[in-house]
């Protein structure tokens, strides 16, 4: 019993239309991991950072419930680090620096003891590494999630759509959706990328909230309209930690309990995108959680009689 | 007990990626009418034609129960035509050609026997000739539903701002909220906009659904997501005459049955997009819009526990 998550750990510098940062922590790991301990501590990560790494934040991972074993720290390297300026609208944003430092020779190492997880959760990384992860586990997991973005289709469709065939979700946002598919209509384009593996999909739409597809069904999660929205960054890894959390909790991976467990990821996101990084992942309380979640409901409950 | 409907009653040409048309009916009264007509038929229309209009969409308002006496038909004289190219997203649009004709100089008069409505529903015109509507009632309506745009915003802010202290309800687009209020945040542009005259505002995001605010609430309604979207001409118009005509219909004014009404609204622009002009707003039934609605209803539906 145990939720296995790769990605990265890594450093960003963000600019947004409401303030800007130093050096953070961030990476879509340490968002996946953080989301996905308040439902869930059986958590093994596996990620690679320099020794320019704050001792303090491995220290919250661990206190969240997470096994740090698979962990690489390399002597004298240094960590990934991106930074990126958003747009005002805050839905597209320009890269201003990628450094990849130790993620350019990334061999993740599953440990022993995270070999035959229940759950998977492949953080957006190179298709090869996502699937050199998946190749070393002993046992095929009840469940495999994947998040990939853009620019993997850019660069390397061939090994994503390699990838996609050994996964049981994916998770991508809608002009994703779109640019893998060919597709305009989100309809269409899910249909097509049904057939390409996964066999359930999540279109993310940002504050335009989230759609869930199988084959058969249709489930629209709504966004909470924010009063303040202060940087996107790390949202849509929030929101695959929180998803992933909750089926591990509940052990439970139906399309029902996935449109749960979608709420309970987009509850997570709206907590990630109010402060800077992973400021808010830190410190939040499940009655807190709840109460968020209870706006979910309250924002699209309607009786029709 | 009546619905007054003021709006455009026009010409339009179409180009979406999936097609053009020659000069088809259209106009926000047209389509706001039609829509509401499948709710309620005690609906008086207020606007103005050139006498080169087709005879045979007036009758159809006319069998789907609209008075057309305060339709006024100009001889001699063109109906206002617009002509229009969607982009490929759908969600923006050039304008090809406004020919104003009728509208330049329109004059509206209220005739006799629609001067006490239930409800008004005001469609997108000039901020000041809806004030004119408004000025000739002899009694004050249960409720007022103004619709505008940004255009209005651009050249008439003045009036626009005046009118909007006249009216309960004001729907709009996103970035119209925006706009309007100089804030980004929609919850934070809605708080401002409720300060200026309406007690509820609905923002429009098109295929992202619509937000239902007053002081204290919010309602999220999403739109479905159609394999085919072809033509986004007159959704708003089709969603308010669904809102309002339901409205009508039940005659409740509560926020609890206005997001009922959102719902109801949102079933009907989807059947319009589906189609070029008002084609699929023609020939509905009770049946299937009962069928449409249930989808709606199935999209978002989740239970905690």
């Amino acid at each position: 019993m145990s939720l296995l998550v790769v990605g990265t750990v890594a450093f960003d510098a963000i600019e947004t239309p409401f303030g800007k940062t130093d050096k953070i922590v961030g990476g879509a790991a340490s968002y996946i991991t953080l989301a996905a301990s308040y439902f869930y501590n059986k958590i093994n990560l596996v990620s690679v950072i320099g020794d320019d790494f704050p001792e303090e934040f491995l220290n919250t991972l661990k206190k969240q419930g997470a096994n740090l074993d698979g962990l690489q720290i390399k002597k004298g390297q240094k960590s990934f680090f991106w930074a990126g300026k958003y747009h005002n609208d805050l839905n597209s944003r320009d890269t201003l620096d990628t450094q990849l430092n130790v993620l350019a020779d990334f061999d993740p190492i599953v440990p022993e003891n995270a070999k035959s997880p229940e759950f998977l959760m492949l953080g957006n990384l190179v298709p090869a590494v996502q699937q050199k992860v998946i190749s070393q586990l002993t046992k095929r997991p009840k469940l495999i999630v994947l998040d990939t973005m853009n620019f993997w289709m850019d660069i390397a469709m061939d090994d994503l759509k390699k990838t996609l065939t050994m996964v049981d979700v994916l998770t991508i946002n809608d002009s994703e959706a779109r640019q893998l598919s060919g597709e305009y209509s989100l309809v269409k384009a899910a249909q097509k990328i049904l057939q390409m593996g996964p066999k359930v999909l999540v279109i993310k739409k940002g504050e335009h909230g989230a759609l869930l597809f199988n084959n058969e069904e249709v489930f629209f999660a709504p966004a909470l309209p924010l009063e303040e929205v202060f940087d996107p960054t790390g949202a849509g890894d929030s929101f695959a930690g929180g998803f992933i959390g909750y089926l591990a909790k509940t052990q439970d991976i139906s399309f029902e309990n996935m449109k749960r467990a979608i709420i309970f990821g987009s509850a997570m996101a709206s907590f990630t995108v109010e402060r800077f990084g992973t400021e808010r992942l830190i410190g939040l309380t499940q009655e807190k959680i709840d109460d968020r979640v209870q706006e979910f409901v309250e924002l699209v409950q309607f009786q029709l009689d």
